[in-house]
């Protein structure tokens, strides 16, 4: 198993970006993803950086549905951890039981389809094409 | 590739569901898939009927933050067929570029950190199991 | 695109191995899965064996079963040059249009539940480790 | 972990869908996972009818058949619940050590000329066109 | 389908990002990768940067090697622009055929034991834990 | 779970696999994959002689670069064992820290590419098809 990096261990590199992820945050807890990916500090710094600009920048898509959409991706991916956190995520977020079970069917049912669209080999439409 | 079967051509149990379809979208157009499906008519009922519920019926999540969860699955998926469906779907409501581009932005970070957190082997946090 | 390998262009560990499809599928055709992977022989080698001993030796599946547990394995993965092979495979030993249809409505309701499963992260039953 | 919804917790539209899956599967276990997608119950309602009418209608595949393709599919997708509930399932169809081997020997195949047909990006042949 | 962003119908943000693909890899020639993602700029920037640092910064990993574990996603994923990307690079930096040979059956060889790993349900060996 | 075959519980076509294992490996420990798929001793034998070919004999490659390929599919695909075995694999044969985490990161790059590729539907370049 990887070893997990405390901050008191850290190197200053990697505490910068734990005080930054605290500070964006607003909370004392740095998760374990944070400290395993540590033990590269340019995947650190990298993925950090992206997930900040990508979850948390202003945009279009407010950011319950963000973690909406990043649940869709790691459930069908069946990455366990990454379900954890970013459903404790979208809960800090206000998503309730009904969305949570709203969501899960509609990734259910792309699933279905996207196999039935594989198994009949069906073209791509004109219209869907312009 | 799989014959895709016309209205005109369809039995009895097939038109009931184009029909549905038809009176559903508000469109006359029936789009390759459920021509394609309609090869297996309990297939195509099966389906439509989930489409249906999962996709339009009332619930906590709006239609367009449904096909921005399809578009994830779809794209995770690779499966080309339902990406070009329902990134149509999703512009029908309401989605304009900078969307689709925050969309895709999420999705690809999401097989990022899905695929980090295989590699480390990063175990869940006790505070995300409860 | 991959260069295909035809017998008269091919060395003699490659001929062997033609040789030996067509006497065993009693045909001349040699599709061109064989004539790409031909490019590397020990893999052409290798992976005429496998499929040789996994889907033509005897056993306790019957060979249009062991299609379409080929098929299921290729829509999931999204291949389709494996799709078209297979179906053609498993259509020269038997498979009808129902059987087809009933074949993909059980990979796509597999790949439903699958994505429930992980979801919402279901414990397997004591009586599932027996 | 999602809560498991127990029979004597749970509301109408649930109970009735665990009489119906006590009386078609003859056995008064529920398995965890109908227990754990009763959290959402339209999701309860449709699946199951989904899985009846998918593995318990009459049809031309037997019903160890249709289980062997739900394993497959659940293998590809690295899925253990439904890989152990599935599994015990087919045991109850008759499925023996022979049979189990033979099946994931196709799986472990298919996946490897997946991806070989993948990595040479390998032309489906016209005589699988048609 | 994807408009391409040519560079002189591009923004400031975007022509900059294409100055620094061609310093950085010494062509004029921009693919279409980069010409897809620049509708998003945002997304153009992070990804050539994070592409920049992970395949051309020093490291311990050579270029090529890079590339072939590139590939080994890529064809693992299916992703048919990226494996063919990526296969031009690497022959750019030197892989021969009997290279990728070796590579796409060390691929397919993997992609079969990840699947016995799955269906047999086998526990990690003490020793792989420490 | 699935039983594990010991040496001494193994019939003679599983010993001798066992025997090559121990002589080719230099290692009197023979690990869990080898004795779960020693359930079904074809598969056993098959996977043992890839296994052997494709990783163990001359080529272009050296032993390293195959394990982190092999680790590259394997994290990809999800797959706990195989990450685990063959992290073990290619640290034995020299991985260091700075290589895990470069290949990481190029894994987490690859898997964020093809992603972008399928959404953005983006059609492979002219010079690429040669």
């Amino acid at each position: 198993m990887t070893k997990l990096i405390e901050y008191e261990d850290a190197g200053d590199e990697v505490k910068a970006i734990y005080d930054d992820i605290r500070a964006t945050r607003q909370t004392e807890y740095i998760n374990n993803f944070w400290k395993a990916i540590a033990n590269h500090p340019p995947t650190l710094k990298r993925t950090w950086e992206s997930i900040k600009e990508v979850m948390a920048s202003p945009g279009e898509l407010d950011p319950l549905v963000r973690e909406l959409i990043y649940i869709a991706v790691s459930v069908t991916n069946g990455c366990d951890y990454c379900i954890s956190s970013h459903s404790a995520a979208a809960r800090g977020k206000g998503m309730n039981d009904a969305m949570f079970g709203e969501l899960l069917a509609i990734i259910a049912t792309a699933n279905t389809t996207n196999r039935l669209a594989n198994g009949y080999q069906i073209p791509v439409d004109e219209i869907f094409k312009t």
